[in-house]
């Protein structure tokens, strides 16, 4: 006999939100030569940071502080509030699993758009949260159907991503301002920021850490570079943050992570530099692109979507051209998004092999 | 008004199941000389994790492989099972939480130890599971109780840790073994082994995945000194295992982590080396607690407990004293155990500065 699962798990589907590049290599059994799907910074991590790694690897035996007490006090500090209002997680996934477990209970409702970042919805699930989709509009999220709905169906939570994952588009300030004032009572939005650092000056509303409706998620993961040291942060209200600390794996954030993320913070410089390299490498993408006559969206993040101008089948098929030209590319699979393929910005020899690589795979599609 | 918070969440107690070091450092203002209360290894690890830590610091930008591959692949042969019997999670602490999420559902029963290891209590509750506990008997856990226990209140999940944390004592892999084959219908035994590298020969019972009764969980936090990381591993039945596929946080497990953690696995001699340093401070400590008219009792893990002789009122005296001469040991708040201080094995420097710490604060308390 096996034992007594949960109902909701017994329930829920086999395996992961989306496959990693390591195990599409495993798959494959080839290397890829650009790594371009997982929206990694391939311009690395400050250099600081690697040092403070590199000094830091004896102290691996110690635990992390449990509250993250440097880190925290550093991001407060970066973003003018209080220690109080911040949260350090195992990323914008970690967090996102917090947030599950704090609001949903089976049967409750939560909101997001039909085929962005698919782990909020995963956590979701595996809480037996009632997921309502809401469609993209011209490519863009759409904050007042979503808030709409989030009334409509007494969301507990509504998830947007600005900018957005993964088509890149983004909405100003202004709007997403506009967005959190409209916050139905009794909903939390979750405001998934992790690309904000790329996007352009007026993306980012002011924080208000009084307002309990609304909880900013950033990480180390994009444009800081530290994918693989497992840093993300919440910004709420006190009172709100606060209950993260009755169910958060409190030392989940390893040392040497911490330590990580308070160099990358401590250089601006190298931030401002890659997001200079981001954006010059989107304007390559959009070159690349318009070279074989696909058209690029317009982004924010560190990546860009590109329009096949087909249906999925046939991005689907490129990006498997692309993967077998040792190219790794992401696309979603939700109609209709599932026309675009999802290419990170990289360092320029990157994006000459997926320059070649396209013309081939177009090539070889016909 | 606040988000809507699940009631389970909302009659939680606020905060950790402890307080770490570095946060008892902050309350005191002090640095400890001796951090003798989290079971870290002093000793460190293997220098071949440093300095794969260290040479491997630049792939910072890169997730973890999400399916931790080469991991599973070398615990794996390094077991002598499947990689499919192999999960990796965010330490124990990680797995704790995620076996709770697959298995417990609000009222379901478990069975612990009453001061047993309290992260696992912590997590369960965060389900709004009930805890059954059972005492402990002589200064073991108690098998025998712990099962009819489990079997009176048809228990999801049994947890017990061999050896015990925060004793140190430990039971044989003949009793471990009969305590497996009596494990009832629909009760999934949670074997912590976190502190078995250190235990003596014939701990460890033989591993049989064909059982889907029991999972057993490891760690390289303790004797290979990576708690800094954040790297575990559970071991059990492949369909059992396969479950945590549905709720794990896929990406939490960092890409230096993992390496680390490969290279700690391979430097075996190096286990057996701090092992050997293990045994040694053991019965270092019981000398100097002998020198101060206290017992310590026999440990299978890398700390040694020792008996005040006199309540919990005295040893958290103690446990301030210590601290006032920064010196950090743990005790249990949980009656009978809390008449133990648990001091941690640690290099020869650290035990003298205990010795003179422990002589100063007993003469203080009279």
């Amino acid at each position: 006999m096996s034992p007594r699962f949960t109902d909701i798990v017994a329930a829920l589907p086999e395996g992961a939100p989306f496959v990693g590049p390591d195990a599409l290599m495993r798959q494959s059994g080839r290397v890829f030569r650009a790594r371009l799907g997982a929206n990694e910074s391939g311009f690395g991590p400050s250099p600081r940071a690697i040092a403070e790694i590199q000094a830091a690897a004896d102290e691996a035996w110690m635990y992390g502080d449990a509250e993250c007490f440097d880190l925290r006090a550093a991001l407060a500090a970066h973003h003018g509030v209080a220690p109080e209002a911040v949260v350090v997680g195992v990323g914008i996934d970690g967090l996102l699993r917090d947030l599950a477990q704090l609001l949903v209970s089976p049967g409750d409702a939560v909101v997001t758009a039909d085929g962005a970042y698919p782990t909020f919805d995963y956590h979701v699930a595996a809480r037996g949260g009632a997921i309502h989709r809401i469609a993209y509009r011209d490519e863009h999220q759409d904050p007042a159907a979503l808030l709409a709905k989030a009334e409509a169906v007494s969301a507990k939570l509504a998830y947007i991503c600005n900018p957005d994952n993964p088509l890149g588009s983004w909405h100003s300030a202004r709007v997403i301002a506009r967005m959190i004032a409209a916050v139905p009572e009794g909903t939390l939005l979750v405001l998934d920021e992790a690309y904000v650092d790329s996007a352009p000056q007026g993306t980012e509303p002011p924080l208000d850490t009084d307002n309990p409706r609304v909880i900013r998620l950033r990480t180390f993961s994009k444009l800081y570079g530290l994918a693989g040291m497992r840093v993300g942060y919440a910004i709420g209200a006190p009172h709100v943050i606060a209950m993260f600390d009755r169910i958060r794996d409190h030392f989940a954030v390893g040392r040497l992570a911490q330590r990580a993320a308070i160099a990358a913070l401590g250089d601006q410089p190298w931030l401002a530099e890659v997001c200079t390299r981001v954006a010059a490498a989107r304007d390559r993408l959009r070159e690349i692109a318009a070279g074989q006559g696909l058209h690029a969206l317009p982004s924010a993040g560190n990546f860009v979507s590109l329009d096949t101008g087909r249906d999925g089948d046939f991005a689907r098929a490129l990006v498997a051209e692309l993967q077998a030209r040792d190219v790794f590319v992401r696309m979603r699979n939700v109609a209709p998004l599932d026309r675009f393929i999802r290419v990170s910005a990289a360092p320029e020899a990157e994006l000459d092999l997926f320059e070649a690589a396209l013309a081939d795979s177009l090539r070889a599609l016909g």
